[in-house]
């Protein structure tokens, strides 16, 4: 039995929506069964990863797929096309893939959407798509009316290629955990918008396109970046969770390592939200085997996106799924985002 | 100047998703603006072709996404899953990628929808994935607030390979239309249900993947097929429309040549909607070089979705761009869906 296997309620709710296990288990309950084998060279659905790869030749297609619902559609920092871009280029780099081949994105609009905003949330995606060496190739284009849908959602999906697939699954006892900057910055200035405080803080998404930050530390890495994954929905915590189960190890964390801005952090006391919880999508974590993670924290270190990485735990083989944090002065279970708290996020 | 350049409106009403030229002017104008080009060997989105393709090696990837909005969510003869699987397998065949490699799907749920029908959905996803011979690798689960989405809306993205890609624009003077089967089934099913005349008549959805079938026509037509297109939002009269524009030829259409369900006509009078504006979902309209017209017609013929197939019309020099319909008692210009007549219909 795994730590999924919990019951689906009769009605779905909010909860499943956040990237925590209710998630996970509607997906494995619901989703994935019966579908999604990809065969033994590859990565399916079953695998519950940033994205799919098949094995095409001696290399591999890399798919990942995304909607965003993000609400207010603009935010400090970013917007929900500059989130869909990066989103759909960061899955695929979380899987190996650095070097995005092509997006499509699908749009539907609510009856009503004034054009001049489409215009700008358009502009946002061309230009994320220069940025990330990438484009759109294809799309769709739905109208639903005034009351059947509130505003504006994107779906983005993605492929590139990679000779060297990264699961989110390949750590063992001794293996560090990098991330590669401030945790939590997006989710708390959505937040942080929702309730009013934009203009008290200087608080902005961290929104991002990291591929090249990813190739960079592969690059350094070599063999030995052994798991990648995109801390979005749930945060590190659902993303360090997700990593520990999937790769039977525990998951020391330690809290005075983690990379925090202060802004955030008082935002997150303000609000009660952990900003450990919150989404990033400027972000990545790594594991990465002892020998060579002083020169991928390096590596990632000169990238303008990563120079506020640090090194913030390490692999041990007991409580294999779960993740301890370190306090400095004890420790105690992290716990998930589970419920209601951050619905619409990205 | 072309028959899209007209102005858009200063919010994006219903009309812009009918799949109609207020349509295709959005996306000429707002979303393809510095996005999609793939170089010369290959389908981009300026193309607004069924997807789009890319050359890898000695092959073409081909990319299509859709994002389905359908209500009511199961109607006569199908629902949203088949609907999403269905269109995408055909969109990739339509392209000439008649075997679908693999397929994505993003799922958006109102807070609070039922367990069980989501269950139900994806049972019909399954099976439809394993009648199309394919499967669903990667996905994504967003749950929207009551009152800021109705019911559940569906992303799916299809990717498949192959070495001859058939775009939408190949046709000139006297090349023959095929029709693989009765027009306009899927649109008046929908309308039929919602306007509660379901119970007074058998009228069905004919959504159904059909790859097998273009796979067939290909097989027997080799380059004398020139052209693929999807019936889909706008019916028969917007396919050809977008057809007979981009090839630059006019196309004159034989209305007592096109297979069209007694049910059909019947509902469409008693709703005034054209059949011939109607979606279809299991149907493809081909372009063929007169000399292979025939080999072609009795293969589709030859195949279970494809026994009403027929002959419709021929391609001409005269009026490029535009559709004329010979009654047999004279002849008229074919009007396009336009308005707001026909939202939510995939």
């Amino acid at each position: 039995m795994t730590r999924n296997a919990r019951f689906i309620d009769e009605r779905i709710t909010l909860k499943y929506g956040t990237g925590g296990g209710s998630m996970r288990a509607l997906i494995e309950q619901v989703f994935a069964k019966g579908l999604g084998d990809v065969g033994d060279d590859g990565i399916g659905l079953a695998a519950m990863d940033d994205g799919a790869a098949i094995r095409i030749g001696d290399q591999y297609l890399v798919i990942a797929t995304d909607s965003h619902v993000v609400q207010p559609i603009e935010f400090p920092g970013g917007d929900i096309g500059r989130l869909a871009i990066s989103g759909t280029v960061n899955d695929l780099a979380m899987m190996g893939a650095t070097e995005p081949l092509a997006l499509t994105c699908a749009v539907i609009i609510e009856d009503g959407f004034p054009r001049d905003d489409l215009k700008r949330i358009w502009e946002s995606i061309r230009a994320t798509c220069e940025e990330a060496g990438t484009t759109i190739v294809t799309g769709d284009t739905k109208v639903m009316g005034h009351g059947e849908l509130d505003g504006l959602v994107l779906n983005t999906t993605g492929v590139g290629l990679t000779k060297r697939l990264v699961s989110d699954a390949g750590l063992r006892a001794g293996d560090k955990i990098l991330v590669t900057g401030t945790m939590g910055d997006h989710g708390l200035a959505i937040m942080a918008t929702r309730n009013e405080l934009a203009l008290e803080t200087t608080l902005e998404s961290d929104v991002a396109p990291v591929h090249t930050l990813v190739r960079r530390a592969l690059d350094v890495g070599g063999e030995g970046v052994v798991a990648l994954k995109d801390p979005t929905r749930g945060g590190l915590s659902s993303a360090l969770h997700e990593m520990a189960e999937k790769s039977g190890v525990g998951i020391i964390l330690d809290e005075t390592a983690i990379p925090l801005r202060e802004e955030v952090r008082a935002v997150g006391e303000l609000l009660g939200i952990d900003p450990l919880v919150s989404a990033n999508e400027g972000k990545a974590v790594f594991g990465l085997r002892p020998d060579c993670a002083e020169a991928v924290l390096d590596a990632v270190r000169s990238h303008p996106l990563g120079r506020n990485a640090a090194i913030v735990g390490e692999c041990v083989s007991e409580r294999p799924g779960f993740v301890v944090l370190d306090t400095g002065f004890g420790s105690r279970l992290l716990a998930e985002a589970e419920g209601e708290l951050l619905p619409r996020i990205c």
